[in-house]
């Protein structure tokens, strides 16, 4: 299969690496001249090239540019492409770009493979990425059945684990477990940042895992954490206040000495976190 | 030297695993018959009883009681001692402990190892656990100098790193890092509990390291969480409303489409979680 890839960086990167290696035909485009030398140097894809239309015969094309880049290049590609193309994305918010592309393309197939790591790039592309994550795929009313399949079989075939869901259920999930979670942890770490100045001295030196952990997602690239903000804006903000009263009701708890309260609310979240599967 | 420990759990039994190697005679006391049983059997200690008059004659006794236990079991302790008897706890508050202790006994040195692990219990106790962890240690003006020193090069002999601070200071330290995070992480996985259950099954299925992370110590202990909240209300109560003023800071940016002020913020978390030192 002739695969084109737009957006060379650490998740179309290996994807090419993968793809590439079962066979497929790869075309890789990036703006960046040299990202697409180093593309063919390294093997990744077949040809590389700055220009979109490398990728306008490629039966299946995957968008992995940023979001914040998306809607100026799905607007350049589409008038390239035959009504056949499969198109597809990667990003981490899914309704705002099913609703601007899906209209235009019914062999849209909004996905979102769940899989990172803290370096970014085409120099952090790795082999094996996508093995046992999470491939979410979000078809819609107008999606062609085909196309599904077709991303379906691929994402499968990078060894994930596929679900399928309605793009506003992805955005109210990753909302909650993904980007939730770097605003609260973002807040850990300001909150620590205002301490008095000899005590702040002495919690840096102390800290352990416990904070290490805590603050680890607060502390990663703030780029992606404004990105979540913004394509994911309604869901995020409804965590957000979610959580700001949970948080509220154990400021009360210790407020008031309500110490079999506060553990009732610990039993409870210790419980409760057994539940998600990563966490067992 | 003879050293008592009064507290056979995790902290206590690895205590005396460290320093009974080290040609200690060590003698353990445990309310519970069977846990005295096999602290001998497992040669975690030469002598064990119920009875706290087993340490009377220590040089020095280490108090590794919960919390809640402490101030009874001082009430009976003290009355048994010599007035040379070097006493020192490791409880992870500071103030109330000292405040509890110090104007009765000039011989204590108040102290903490800080070394943990998800296990508690005399069967997670391990040698090696204080290496290269940090052991704050905090006298006041009536503190003995020669005690101070007694306690410090015990720490010293496990492979700690010590450091010496205020009560006061210690504990609003460790609100920061190590007990706000509880609340912080646990307010998390009350939060995503309220999500629709459409939304909270796929967020089950769907988490990944990011929400693993910052939700494990929210899923820890509950009577550990309940003590800290206890013993260091005031400190921790000052960390959590800080911590809310940086939460609904973040909210508002999100909410007013401020993406250039959330990228400062998240710059500015980025760059502020590298002066901890485990986190570098």
């Amino acid at each position: 299969m002739e695969i084109g890839i737009v957006g060379l960086g650490l998740i179309g990167g290996s994807l090419a690496i993968d793809l590439r290696q079962q066979g497929h035909r790869l075309l890789g485009v990036s703006r960046r001249t040299e990202t697409c030398q180093r593309a063919i140097e390294q093997g990744f894809v077949d040809q590389a090239s700055s220009d979109l239309a490398l990728v306008a015969a490629a039966e299946v094309i995957f968008l992995c540019t940023p979001l914040g880049a998306l809607e100026a290049t799905v607007t350049e590609l589409l008038p390239l492409l035959s009504p056949a193309a499969i198109l597809t994305d990667v990003g981490s918010v899914k309704a705002a770009v099913v609703e601007l592309i899906a209209p235009q393309w019914p062999n849209f197939v909004g996905g979102h493979p769940m899989a990172g790591k803290a370096e970014s790039g085409l120099e952090a592309a790795e082999a094996g990425l996508f093995q046992q994550r999470a491939y979410v795929i979000t078809p819609v009313e107008s999606t062609a059945a085909p196309a599904v399949a077709t991303v379906a079989a691929l994402a499968q075939s990078l060894g994930s684990e596929l679900h399928y869901c309605d793009p506003q259920v992805h955005d109210q999930a990753v909302a909650w477990i993904s980007h939730l979670p770097v605003m609260v942890s973002a807040s850990l770490i300001a909150a620590c940042a205002e301490a008095e100045p000899t005590v702040l001295e002495l919690a840096q030196k102390l800290a352990s895992s416990g904070f290490r952990d805590t603050s680890r997602v607060g502390g990663g690239n703030p780029e992606l954490g404004v990105m979540m903000a913004r394509y994911n804006q309604a869901a995020l903000l409804q965590a957000l206040q979610s959580y700001r009263q949970q948080f509220d009701q154990l400021i009360d708890l210790i407020e008031q000495n309500d110490w079999s309260g506060l553990e009732q609310a610990l039993i409870q979240t210790q419980q409760d976190r057994t539940q998600f599967r990563i966490c067992q």
